[in-house]
């Protein structure tokens, strides 16, 4: 369940920042936020890059200590840009949202602990976490915005959590994709038609007809494409016989 | 292949993001932007929060028109956070990335369209796109940050291209997980050790031992760790016999 998940940040510099998180939060459904020592917050730019998502701000809990801020945690991530040179056990996003995101370990209090915008967290916080969260990234630029980090891994909790239907690749909406059988009219239509209008020689038919088929084939119509495209063709062959 | 990706921001007004996106862009591998009639470019600000990106920022082109800024590509993505009245073909981000990054198709150039902060996308922009591109969020409030987005996209491009190996789950690095040989062994060394030190009463051996297992079990030991815990158990002899 998402609101298993707590998004802490330690030490942000930027009250800016702070806001633009909450509202990478609220954008994917997760809305518990916890600030350990935070520079400046509250703060106006905290509350204008939150942009609407200021109850995430409103409910935020302040710590002193990273222990407190994952105490009620049973696992506890901590994000990484650096290689570390401790062997860690790791994590991507995309495997923490599979391993955790209605799992049967769902009744889990899970942290994601968010370093320093310039040095991320230090040793001995990242010795209180039970994996490093990684983001693939370009090797020679890591470190993402602290809000774009946050953004990601809120993201892919969320495609994991199936909060929303992924639409079927080349879905339009309410019209049918056409059929073979209405395909094969339609084929058969625009031969006749092409004939109609002198443009289909007799020798050619077969080559030309595979072409047009290779063409309307892939673009996948609809019933109400189908529809239109016919109404052309009956216009044409009207034309036509004029 | 992810340079044959463009990503074309059309009237943005905060300059701010445009340098977030070119961070963004970078922090994926991704490097070719494209601006149309940015209300202030270039800006100090952009370059401020472009924080090293600056080069991609340097290189971006500038169009007066949107159809000039994609008048080389042959796919057109434009991103929406709103449901349209009409029916549009749409990808997810990931469906996108699953269907061009590193497939055949891969000569072709790909514009992927962002619009303006407040407003989106206008519908005669939008006729000029093959697809909307969306991104999975909250229904009730969906609207990202721009540099948010190109955020998420251009991390699923990432990922999709294979550029990072994602380590498997629990990988800790140098040292080997233990075999089940060396798992047992450690279970022999712990039985006897406890029997050893009084604290295992016959009876009630199966069952200790059994719930000793499912703890070490469960936190998949290196070699390392097994050596460390033997070492334990062998000073726990020798204290109890001397």
């Amino acid at each position: 369940m998402l609101s298993n998940f707590k998004v802490v940040l330690v030490e942000t510099s930027h009250p800016g920042n702070i806001g633009a998180v909450a509202r990478a939060m609220k954008n994917m459904r997760m809305n518990q936020l916890r600030l350990v020592n935070p520079k400046f917050f509250p703060h106006a730019d905290a509350t204008a890059r939150a942009s609407g998502a200021d109850d995430l701000l409103r409910d935020a809990t302040i710590h002193n200590t990273l222990q407190s801020a994952i105490a009620d945690c049973q696992i506890v991530l901590g994000a990484s840009a650096r290689d570390r040179t401790i062997s860690w056990p790791s994590l991507t996003a995309r495997q923490c949202a599979d391993k955790w995101v209605s799992s049967a370990e769902s009744t889990q209090n899970i942290a994601l602990v968010f370093g320093r915008e310039n040095s991320g967290l230090k040793n001995h916080e990242l010795d209180l976490c039970h994996y490093l969260l990684r983001i693939p990234c370009n090797a020679e630029y890591s470190s993402l915005n602290l809000a774009a980090a946050v953004q990601v891994v809120c993201y892919e909790l969320f495609v994991a959590s199936g909060h929303e239907q992924v639409s079927r690749i080349g879905d339009r909406g309410e019209d049918p994709l056409a059929t073979a059988e209405q395909m094969e009219a339609f084929y058969v239509h625009l031969q006749q038609t092409i004939a109609d209008i002198g443009f289909l020689h007799p020798d050619r038919s077969k080559s030309i007809m595979r072409r047009l088929r290779r063409i309307f084939n892939r673009i996948q119509l609809d019933t109400k494409e189908l529809d239109i495209l016919r109404g052309i063709l009956r216009f044409s062959q009207n034309h036509n016989t004029k």
